[in-house]
């Protein structure tokens, strides 16, 4: 095997071809390169032969949600797994993936708790006014004995969660110390869980207060949080969205916004991000985030583990 | 007895005294009438002799934090018992109540989960930066393209709560289900409680990174959160209180911000309410609050309920 003699002769580091859009960098440079030699298109050295490197990657480090298309696979003709560094991979054009065999892998569960916390602070947010209370005292409203209206009790209150996985499963757990009553949409009923299954959307909005969008995006999930939905869910109830923006119709979503037919929204994902429909900043009932619900440093540590391990099992196996 | 013969006569329902600040009105009025006659001396009817209410009132409804000082009560000379609607009662002067043989009742549990939710809420907000998130956003800053900084987990946050009544328990109960190891400060150590107790609150700091405080204001109390208790926190400890403003040294608590020597603080509650120090307004990681932690239409049908309650045995117990 020619790339495996190279290795071998060169005692070189096995090559790992990264991909990212300028905004993501590599974010643990330094200990990938205790194992790995890598090339990064947006930087290359100046000596590189992009198109020998591109014909010899077998592994591809996908930072964030940088989208590998059917066109960024053919330029790598020996690719034979897509290690991704975020939860969702819906960034990755799976079909093509399947079609070559190239193994996709994700950074699993270790995001799964922070997202699941964020969840859950804006949605107290949204609930308790949080944020608005926050902006009433900053704008010298309290002082000027401002009316400032209440929020509701998050204790009680009908969480129904859109997609039981990790993420979904965790909040779950939190809400239920808090009192609430949990219910969820998955595509398949989870016969382990505790909580009450509904198969369709629509119903589980009729009989929830508040809905928690925490599924994958797929084609079956695209816009999953419709008109309808919205509908059934009635005009106080909440939209906490931390999945991805396109699993919510977004214009449906500010119209009802704007024409009080809903109660509020804590939002992390966007459907055209980093753009967020302006016509929400002036909304006390929504909890706007820049995408970030997955994001502490800790995170970042165990997603590099996660990263770090599915690299070396992935490259070091190959040449095993 | 003049007084029951008089209630006897007249048909007439038992005088109801209330105590309120302008700010504060009387939160359920129509229910009230039902069984009592309320007066209030800030909206007197025309032919009130206010004199011989007050000579008569053995009821007094204080509304909200509005002070009963020893002049308050001094015109009260048959006062048998103040029934309060906060969960906090430093507002009255306790000390004179137990001299003249005042019973003096509280709203009990009616606010503790939606404070303690509330301090949930904050220290996310804090912690996982969810307001300045949302600052960020409605700011244009992410759409232009500029850094956000990232928070903190929650999750293995070592958490002190300084107060473990109704209110710390329930916050203790919530964030076991973030994963956070909780220890907690009080007069006594409660035997039935898993957690840890600290007889000393700078020693609770110090194995600490966050501490809530929820206690009641009293002489010992006042202040409890001073500077040694600030410092052996330390510069990346974090601060709620949803408390009562005078458990925080504040002029500590702002210089020790400002000079990055606390990593944030999330605030209901002031010591000049509704006066808010205006260094904090410019800070990211502080978490303002106009005092409305335990305020939610739900806490206050469940504080209707209790004080309605206390004022019902009071009052037509003593008739009875």
């Amino acid at each position: 095997m020619a790339t495996l003699e190279i290795h071998n002769i060169s005692d070189e580091l096995p090559l790992l071809f990264v991909h990212r859009i300028p905004q993501f960098g590599v974010f643990f440079k330094t200990r990938l390169l205790t194992k790995f030699r890598l090339f990064d298109p947006l930087s290359p050295s100046e000596d590189s032969d992009v198109d020998a490197l591109r014909n010899s990657a077998r592994v591809l480090l996908c930072v964030g949600p940088s989208r590998v298309t059917a066109d960024t696979l053919a330029q790598l003709p020996e690719l034979r797994v897509v290690v991704g560094s975020s939860a969702g991979i819906d960034h990755i054009d799976l079909d093509e993936c399947k079609r070559r065999g190239i193994a996709v892998t994700n950074a699993g569960d270790a995001f799964s708790a922070d997202v699941a916390d964020y969840a859950v602070g804006m949605l107290i947010g949204v609930l308790r006014k949080v944020n608005a209370g926050d902006r009433f005292v900053r704008r010298g409203m309290w002082l000027q004995g401002s009316d400032f209206q209440l929020g509701s009790k998050v204790g009680g209150k009908r969480i129904g969660i859109v997609g039981l996985g990790s993420i979904g499963y965790l909040i779950a757990k939190r809400l239920k110390a808090f009192g609430c009553a949990i219910a969820y949409n998955s595509r398949k009923e989870k016969p382990s869980v505790p909580f009450q299954y509904y198969r369709n959307v629509v119903e589980l909005a009729e009989d929830s207060e508040v809905l928690i969008v925490c599924c994958a995006l797929t084609d079956e999930t695209y816009h999953i949080i419709n008109k309808d939905v919205m509908r059934a869910l009635g005009k106080d109830g909440v939209i906490i969205n931390v999945g991805r923006g396109n699993l919510v119709d977004e214009d449906e979503l500010v119209k009802a916004l704007l024409q009080g037919e809903l109660g509020g929204a804590g939002l992390d994902v966007f459907e055209n991000e980093p753009g967020v429909p302006e016509e929400l900043f002036k909304l006390d009932n929504v909890v706007l985030s820049p995408h970030k619900a997955a994001l502490t440093p800790e995170s970042f540590a165990a997603v590099e583990d996660v990263v770090f391990s599915h690299l070396i099992r992935e490259e070091y196996n190959y040449y095993s």
